[in-house]
């Protein structure tokens, strides 16, 4: 039996400075993670929907990545602007916000990303 | 679009010593999420399910506490012994280990330990 409607998950994972990927941490996630649990908290969804940090969701170079649950919508380049609409959207609602959630395009990118990091260290 | 056709998250809280709560991290649950990670290794399922650590999921006191998406099971006083069980029958099945899945008893118990803490606190 689940216990909360919907279930926001933020990577705020931390790298040592000059990691090719990055992380999500230094890109602002920990913000992030405060904004929905503020948003979250004025609109009185306390015990009802929660928002936790997360270790490293490997969305590293398309970060701060966050990923909303039962839906499973993962939103990529999140910024604290973008919050407040994602609630609206995605928490309160079963929408999509299409500007930042990621397709079938975004997870190809993150491949060849990848790949062309496996090259460089070679 | 979702990313991983499973998504195991691990409370790995820790709190200060003393807490009345306690916390999962004290419980064993940072090696609960290594058997995770190893478990899905071994299965060949790296990149097609993924294991996180998480921040405090707000179960404390039946911790430690495991939860898997989509399905939205939560599995309490989880041990390293149960891992190997979870992963057969929740993650490569659709499936629920009885035993160890929270249900309604479950979270009323927790909202009674809850509320006899507000009345120790007073």
């Amino acid at each position: 039996m689940t216990r909360f409607d919907k279930h926001v998950f933020v990577c705020t994972n931390q790298r040592g400075s000059g990691h090719p990927r990055g992380c999500c941490n230094d890109r602002g996630s920990s913000a992030i993670r405060f904004a929905f649990v503020d948003g979250l908290k004025k609109r009185g969804l306390k015990g009802v929907v929660r928002a936790n940090k997360t270790g490293c969701l490997d969305a590293c170079e398309l970060g701060p990545a966050v990923v909303i649950y039962p839906q499973g919508i993962w939103y990529l380049h999140v910024t604290t602007d973008d919050v407040e609409e994602i609630i609206e959207t995605s928490v309160i609602g079963d929408g999509v916000v299409n500007r930042l959630a990621a397709g079938a395009a975004e997870w190809d990118e993150l491949q060849k990303i990848r790949a062309a990091e496996r090259t460089d260290k070679k």
